[in-house]
């Protein structure tokens, strides 16, 4: 039995990067089987029922599904550094702002944007609908303009320390930005937060992915963007 | 000041629902307020951004939004009953079941069947798309089959005591039994489960919703079914 974990995920999968910076800020020591989860591998499906990453199995084999628990269970065995936030208060504020990126910014931005544009030619190899991704693109907008006005008032966006907001947020955000989807203009508190978690040493894996076919943009691992 | 809570919740929301059982569960005195959420009025607007219910209101004045963090932070302040479970693993499981109810379900459930058939009318007034409901409807058999699968495993949904993802599925569940869109005839432990959960002193509230135009099944407030 070893006491490292294993984490089966998908390179532009926003929650499979959410479970990898957790692991990362955590100190817990973890091995990545890369998964393409519509291609329903039948020993995945042993693991994960409703085939989705990320996966995380556990140092004695015990298989933890959905992001949300993971990141739950990872804050409760591992307290150090919370993740979560001090207070009851401090924390429903850190899991509201969690919840609507997971959410929310995965319904309006995620899914009509990289569910198009990506997503749809690499399970159904048909044309993405334009249209789809134009709607994707003007939603992006008002959640950076929300990423700017909670970075413009807190340390981090949950509060003054580092949380799992920050690490929800930046993982959705840098899938986008692989594929060269944000333009940072408008939003310099927005920007001047990212670059901040996009330059710990968590976001250094991250940085370094690269899927077949899909080049990220030109800055996407450059720290001073 | 008061120590009784004030929630801001929709009849058909299976979201208010489930904190209407937490808060009923842990004990906790609450008033309720009828929102119409996509009224937008400024007023509910200040104290939900989003403009999506619930809204607990602290005694305090302070106001919690989105159902996930308002349960959690429920459990961290009242402890008891522990509607999470007592370790960290039976703890991601509840979880787990909870989010798929949450968010799988409610998109592909609640989304195409109660969307279409009950607020796009509500909403816009226009006819709904019968394609989606059956969508809708197909889908709910395989939710009803899993839940059969773990009420024939276990006392409650999440293991051996009652827990979040009981008054989740249960939420969830309550709203498709409200308009007649649940037949229990193939799914018997399923059935049993929900007769324990509802009769419960804390679903009582739910059983006596009533929304003008829309009359509940002849059913849905009977607890033996």
């Amino acid at each position: 039995m070893t006491d490292r974990r294993t984490l089966y995920h998908y390179s532009l999968c926003p929650f499979s990067r959410k479970v990898r910076l957790v692991l990362y800020e955590k100190g817990l020591p973890y091995a990545m089987i890369f998964e393409t989860p519509w291609a329903r591998r039948p020993e995945f499906l042993q693991l994960s029922p409703l085939g989705t990453v990320p996966v995380l199995i556990e140092p004695d084999g015990h298989a933890l599904t959905d992001h949300v628990a993971i990141c739950e269970y990872l804050n409760e065995i591992k307290p150090s550094p919370n993740l979560l936030g001090e207070t009851p208060r401090g924390r429903a504020e850190v899991r509201r702002i969690t919840n609507i990126f997971d959410g929310d910014f995965y319904m309006d931005v995620f899914k009509p944007l990289v569910g198009e544009r990506v997503f749809k030619a690499l399970k159904t190899g048909t044309a993405p609908n334009s249209n789809m991704i134009r709607v994707g693109r003007e939603n992006l907008k008002r959640y950076l303009g929300y990423v700017d006005w909670l970075a413009a008032r807190r340390s981090y966006l949950g509060g003054r320390n580092l949380s799992m907001a920050d690490l929800t947020v930046s993982a959705h955000l840098s899938v986008l930005d692989y594929l060269g989807e944000i333009s940072w203009d408008n939003y310099t508190d927005a920007k001047l937060w990212y670059a901040k978690i996009k330059s710990r040493p968590a976001f250094n894996s991250l940085l370094h992915d690269k899927l077949t076919g899909i080049m990220p943009s030109s800055t996407y691992a450059n720290l001073d963007f």
